[in-house]
């Protein structure tokens, strides 16, 4: 739970955005809400699209000016379009995140979002410690409120589970079997190449590449035991076809 | 542009979501839209989500099947919640985006997004490479599925932006052959599968997990075209032997 943060909407018009804001925070684990004097709420379409997280706009602090909203925040980040007249400390959410995650327990930090169609403004950014700018293409810049917001507290939420994260294997930490140790490996291998031959597939006299590409392929899906036991059981079930020829003819 | 990503909508219900789906691709560059079968489309509510971003939604296809939506594409995400029964190869938005991004200019690459209500089914999650797990809290852990895109197409937008080198497929980036499309891929799973009844390894009245086992496997290795051909040749080795059974008693 990244308790320590405050998201704060400023003059929002649509109470679905509000709604679709709620949700977001609570699947990233905030629930500190406040909204400065928006324009209809509470309202059915915020409550429809929390779908859920109906709690956060219930426990959500409604307040007249930015002033109230900030009172006890020490560190203030403000979305905004990169180009601005003062230039301004910017940095992009990840690095917001980099920033606040780890002041949780020591300070709280509010993060603002502006109005839907003029998002805040330069005197509202000029009670910013520092912008935020999501980077999205030059040519079609704005987010929907709760995609930004989305997107902020995602990458707060990353921060927090970072550790986990990096110490993942490609494959997820809960993979169910054991992976197969090489000689199992090598036996398959083996087993393959015998079976192979078998079946008139690869001509001993004349190999090419078939066991180096099939070495590449298999061993790049670094199989689990349960996955070469498998692999050995139809290597087994095809010789059983040449030896037995007569087993071919009927499932009986 | 990440004109090589494509975002496939399986069975959408709400259209609103499709126009806010829109909004997010065309915020971080992104404009194949795929949906497949979506309860209402075309639809105003969508327009209006989209706000600015109606010619993703006039550019989508709509298709009736996932196999139309995947023909073309070499490598397939799929969002889900991260407890399944088969643990799939699971990443994380961040290492998708870097598996993906780099992949522009060499192959195209689908992300499969599921129904609001249940997502993907099983079987949809076993047509994919990869899946994808956003790290929500564990309590409320289902994103809205336009916030979902947002958050998706934001680290591929920010892997672009930052041109992450270190980014880079775990089969190399410079292949020497083309990887195998789905369309390949899904006929050499149905080879394997009639041949594996034939030999009498896989009973069609009771398969168990044999055949997602087999997915997960080679689809973990993301094959080659040459490799997919390897792989047929093998199994018309092995129904040779089923066929012509006396072909096992000698190599004349």
């Amino acid at each position: 739970m990244s308790d320590h943060i405050r998201i704060v909407l400023v003059n929002t018009t649509h109470p679905g955005n509000i709604g679709g804001v709620a949700r977001a925070m609570k699947n990233m684990g905030l629930n500190d809400l406040c909204l400065v004097s928006p324009k209809c709420f509470p309202h059915p379409d915020a409550d429809a699209r929390a779908s859920g997280a109906t709690d956060v706009l219930e426990q959500a602090q409604v307040v007249d000016n930015l002033d109230e909203a900030l009172a006890d925040c020490e560190l203030v980040f403000g979305t905004s379009a990169r180009e601005r007249h003062i230039p301004w400390p910017l940095v992009n959410p990840r690095e917001l995140a980099a920033i606040a995650a780890p002041l949780k327990g020591k300070a709280r930090v509010a993060i603002l979002f502006g109005r839907e169609d003029r998002g805040l403004t330069n005197e509202e950014l000029q009670r910013c410690h520092h912008h935020v700018h999501i980077p999205a293409v030059e040519t079609f810049s704005s987010l929907n409120i709760a995609a930004a917001v989305q997107v902020i507290t995602y990458e707060l939420r990353m921060a927090e589970v970072a550790e986990e994260q990096a110490a993942r294997p490609q494959w997820g930490t809960d993979w169910d079997i054991e992976l197969a140790p090489q000689r199992e490996l090598e036996l398959m291998f083996e087993h393959l190449e015998r079976t192979l031959v078998k079946i008139d597939f690869l001509d001993p006299d004349n190999p090419r590449q078939l066991m180096p590409r099939l070495r590449r392929l298999l061993q790049r899906a670094v199989p689990d035991k349960v996955e070469v036991n498998v692999l050995r059981g139809i290597l087994t079930a095809m010789e059983k076809q040449v030896a037995q020829p007569q087993r071919g003819e009927g499932d009986d």
